[in-house]
C-alpha cells in the first residue's frame, strides 16, 4: 500500500505548516493522553498560549470569534442571524442538528419522519461548514474560563467504545450559553431508568421501537391477558403540551394504524395521562375553555386522564402516591424541564436555578457572555419576571441578540474585552404571541392571548388544527424538510403511518 | 385505579373463552418459565396438543396453515401471492418489514431514506395484521419436528432488557424456509467484532451515524493528522455488487456532500475497495467490458482498488496476508454469503451447505416442507445446478411456489399430509433476466445477458443509470415507498444528502 505511505508523509509535511489552530498534535491514542493534560494543566496556570490542545484566541487583525454552546431553538436561530462577514461562528453541541421539537411527538407514531424535524447545523449557518475558521464541534462544554475567554470541551463519541473521548480548548471573543435544560424528575427512583423523555430525536424513536416491539409482542401466543395489558399500556406523565400532544398523537396511532394493522391485539392498548395537579388541569398555562375541550376530546379518543402523584418507577410497573400499582408497557415521562448540572457547575449569579442575564441578555458579572433560551433568566435586579421555558421565547431571544451581537461587531466591538463603550440600543421585550397544541383526531388549540389573565382569542377544533399546521409548515427552518412534513402528512393520511421497526 | 382492576378483571374472564390459540396462558414473568418449559417439554415427549403454548394444529374444518419462515425476498414474494382464501399465513422473521436490498447501499450516505427501502409485513400480506387466524410474529424460529409438522420459536426482545425472550411452537399444514443466509467472514478474526456488514436497516444506520461521527470527531482541534486519515479512511471488503454499489455511493457522497458540508476536512477521506482476487476483478459475474469501464469509473471518483487478503481485523486497522497494515475508520463487509446457523442445525440432506430441495421446491425428505431463497438449493439428485444468491432468483422462487401451493390448496391438499396425490404441475425454472449495478456519478451497468458466457446486450453510463434506478423504483413493493424513493432521489439532487445524525 504504497499511497498509505505517502498519505502518512503528506500528513507529516502538512502538520508543520501553521493553520487556524495549533498543529503542535497528540495522537488520540491514550498513552498520550496524560500528555495532552499536562498541556492542559501548563496552560491553565501559567497561560502559555501556544501549547494549548484548540482553538487560540483571535488576534486583532482577526475575525472576532463567537463561540455558541448547544443547537437548540436559541443557539440556532442567533446563528442563523449572525453576519458571519464580521464574525467567525464556533458551536459547541452534543447533537449536529436542531430539533424542530414542537412537531417530535409526531414522529413518535410515524406521522412525521424523524428526518424531517431535524435540521443540521450546517443547514442553518453553512459558515461552520465551509469557512475555514468557522466550526461545528461535536462535543460537550465541560468549564468555562471566563477571565481568560476560554471553554473546555470533550467530544461525544457515545456508541462507538473503540474511541476516547477527546479534551480541546476553545477561546471566545463573545460566548452566548444557550446550552439548553434537563428533563425534571423531582428525585423520583427509576424515572432516568425506566421511563423515556421526549426532547430529542433519539428519545423519539426509542418510543416507537418500543411501540412497535410492545405491539407485536403481545401478538404472540401465550402471552397473558395481563401481560398483554401490560405491554400495551403506554402511560404519560405530566399534563403540560408535550404530554398531551403525545397522547393525543398515540390515540390517532391506535385508532387508525393499532385498529387496522394489529388486529389481533387492538382491544389490550390503552392510554393513560397522569398529572399530578386536579385531574382536569391539563394545559395550566391555556384559556379554561380549551383545556374543558382538550379534556372531553382526549377522553372521547380514549384517552384515560387521571389525577396522581407518581411515587416510584419500576421496570414494569409505576407506583403512586396513594399506593395504587399502574402496571405499564411503555412509559413517556414530560414534566416540565430544570436547570441542567452544567448551569448548576458554572460560578455566576443565577435567577431560579437559571444562569443570571440582564436586559441586553448578558451575563453581566463576566465580560463578553450572553446567556439565551431555557438556560438563563432574568436576573431580580431587572425587575423582570424569569420568561417560560418555550420555543418562542428562544428563538426571539436567539434573534434579538444576533442583531445586537452584529451592531456590536459592526462598531468594532467585536474581539474580546471590546465592546465597554458600545450603545447596546434597546432592551429584549418579549411579547406572547399565543400558545398551541394537538390534541389528535385533527383537532387543536389555539390559544392567542398575551397571558393567562389577558383578553384575547382562543379557538379549538379542526380551524385551530389547520391553523397549527399551517403556522408550523412555515416555521420549519429548511425548504427540504418542509417538502417533507408535507410529504409526510399527506403519506400518513393516504397510506397510514408506517410501521417498520427499523 | 378501578378501571384497571376491571381490565384485569375482563381478562380473566376472557381467558377463559376458547380462541384460535391455546390459552391456559403462564405469564411472562420469570418464575413462571420453567412451568412453561416443563410443558413444552411434555408437549415434545408425549404429545398432549392441549397443554402447548402456541399455535395448535389446524383441524380439517379449519383454514389449512402456511408457516413462513423469513421475511426477505422469497418469503415476502410468496406471501404477497398466498390466497388467504384458502390458506392462512404465518410469518416468522426477526423483522417485521421486508428489506428492498438493492437500494440499501444508498441509505448508507442519505442518498435514499431507510424507511423508503422497508417494507412492513402487513402491506405486503394484510391478512397477517387483519385476519384472526394469520399472524405476524417477530421471533426466530430455533427447531423443526418435521415429523410433528410444528416449529419451536423464540421472540426477539432486543433493545429491551426487560423483557425475557418467550418460547412458543407454531402447527404447520406447509412450512416454506425462506430464512436466508449469513455473511460470510472466513473465520477471521474480529470481523464480526469490527466491521459492519451491509445487509438489513441497521446496518445501513449504523455505517451512517460513524461515517458522521468520525467526519465530526476528524474536525476537532488537537486531532492528529494521521487519526484523521484513519478516522476518515472508508475500507470497503470485498468487490461483488454490495461493496461495489457502496464504495460508488460513498464517493458520490464525498465527492458532492462531504466537499461542501466538511469542507475542514475534506482532503482526508478517501475510500478504499479491497479485493481478494485480481485487483480489477470486481463484479466478477458481470460482462469484461463492463467490469472494466466500473474500475475506471471508480478510480475516476477517487476510489482505490486493491487486491489484498485481509488476515485479522483489529479495532483500528486491518492486517492483509502480505503484513500491510491499512488503518480505518468505518470498514464495511460484503464478501457475499453462506449457510446460517440455524439452516446448518437442520437435520435434512444439503446442497453445498443450503437446505437442498427437489425441482419444485420441495424438501424432499420430509413432508409438506418447501425451502425458498439464500437458504436453499437444487439436490445433486435433481441434475440442476444450485442457484446463486440472488434477489430474483428468490423473488421467483417465491412467485413460483405461491402459485404453486395455492393449487394445492384448490385441490384439497392443504393440510398436512393431503398433498401426496396432486399433480404439482411444471417444475421450477430459473431463467435469468441479467445484473445491475450503480457505480457512482450518475453511473451504472446494465448487463442483459443470461449467463456469463452468453452473449447479449450490456450497457454502462448514464442511460444504465437511469435504466437501474427506472428498474428499482417500478420494482419497489409499495406504492408509498414509490413515492418517497422518488421524492428521496429528487430532495437529494436539489438540496444534497441529510447530514443529521440522529
Amino acid at each position: 500500500m504504497p499511497w498509505l505511505k505517502n498519505l502518512i508523509k503528506i500528513s507529516k509535511t502538512i502538520s508543520n505548516q501553521s493553520s487556524a489552530y495549533n498543529k503542535s498534535i497528540t495522537p488520540l491514542a491514550s498513552p498520550l493522553l496524560t500528555q495532552f493534560l499536562q498541556f492542559t494543566k501548563q496552560y491553565s496556570t501559567n497561560h502559555h498560549h501556544h501549547d494549548v490542545v484548540g482553538l487560540e484566541a483571535t488576534k486583532s487583525d482577526q475575525k472576532p470569534r463567537i463561540v455558541v454552546l448547544g443547537s437548540g431553538w436559541a443557539g440556532c436561530r442567533l446563528m442563523k442571524d449572525i453576519d458571519t462577514n464580521i464574525y467567525d461562528v464556533v458551536c459547541v453541541s452534543p447533537r449536529n442538528h436542531m430539533v424542530f421539537t414542537p412537531l417530535l411527538a409526531s414522529t413518535c407514531v410515524g406521522t412525521l419522519e424523524f428526518r424531517s424535524v431535524a435540521e443540521p447545523i450546517g443547514r442553518i449557518q453553512p459558515a461552520v461548514s465551509t469557512q475555514p475558521t468557522s466550526f461545528f464541534f461535536l462535543a460537550n462544554c465541560n468549564a468555562i474560563d471566563f477571565d481568560n475567554h476560554m471553554i473546555q470541551c470533550q467530544t461525544v463519541t457515545e456508541g462507538v467504545e473503540t474511541l476516547e473521548p477527546w479534551n480541546f480548548n476553545v477561546s471566545y471573543d463573545k460566548l452566548v450559553i444557550a446550552s439548553g435544560a434537563h428533563a425534571l424528575t423531582f428525585g423520583i427512583k427509576g424515572v432516568n431508568e425506566h421511563a423515556t423523555f421526549l426532547r430529542e430525536v433519539h428519545h423519539a424513536q426509542e418510543i416507537r421501537r418500543k411501540l412497535l416491539l410492545n405491539l407485536m409482542l403481545s401478538d404472540v401466543p401465550g402471552v397473558s391477558e395481563e401481560e398483554k395489558r401490560r405491554l400495551l399500556h403506554c402511560v404519560v406523565v405530566g399534563g403540560g403540551p408535550t404530554g398531551v400532544e403525545f397522547s393525543g398523537e398515540l390515540s390517532d396511532f391506535i385508532l387508525k394504524d393499532v385498529h387496522q394493522r394489529y388486529a389481533h391485539v387492538k382491544d389490550y392498548i390503552h392510554v393513560t395521562l397522569i398529572e399530578a395537579s386536579l385531574a382536569n388541569e391539563i394545559l395550566s398555562s391555556f384559556d379554561d375553555r380549551l383545556r374543558v375541550y382538550a379534556t372531553k376530546q382526549l377522553t372521547k379518543s380514549g384517552v384515560r386522564l387521571v389525577r396522581g402523584l407518581v411515587q416510584d418507577v419500576q421496570p414494569e410497573k409505576i407506583i403512586l402516591s396513594d399506593g395504587t400499582n399502574v402496571p405499564y408497557g411503555l412509559l413517556v415521562w414530560s414534566t416540565g424541564v430544570g436547570p441542567s448540572p452544567f448551569v448548576n457547575s458554572l460560578d455566576i449569579p443565577k435567577a431560579k436555578g437559571r444562569i443570571g442575564i440582564d436586559e441586553w441578555l448578558r451575563v453581566p458579572s463576566v465580560q463578553d457572555v450572553y446567556s439565551i433560551g431555557d438556560c438563563s433568566g432574568f436576573l431580580e435586579s431587572t425587575g423582570r419576571q424569569v420568561l417560560p421555558a418555550l420555543a418562542q421565547v428562544a428563538e426571539r431571544q436567539g434573534k434579538y441578540l444576533a442583531s445586537l451581537l452584529n451592531k456590536v461587531g459592526k462598531e468594532g466591538g467585536g474581539h474580546a474585552n471590546c465592546a465597554q463603550n458600545i450603545n447596546l440600543g434597546d432592551p429584549f421585550v418579549y411579547k406572547h404571541l399565543g400558545s398551541m397544541a394537538t390534541i389528535g383526531r385533527y383537532k387543536a388549540l389555539v390559544d392567542l392571548r398575551e397571558s393567562k389573565e389577558a383578553k384575547g382569542v382562543s379557538l379549538a377544533g379542526f380551524t385551530s388544527f389547520f391553523v397549527w399546521r399551517s403556522a408550523y409548515l412555515t416555521r420549519v427552518v429548511s425548504w427540504r424538510n418542509k417538502i417533507y412534513v408535507l410529504i409526510n402528512w399527506l403519506t400518513t393520511l393516504v397510506f397510514g403511518r408506517d410501521i417498520s421497526r427499523i
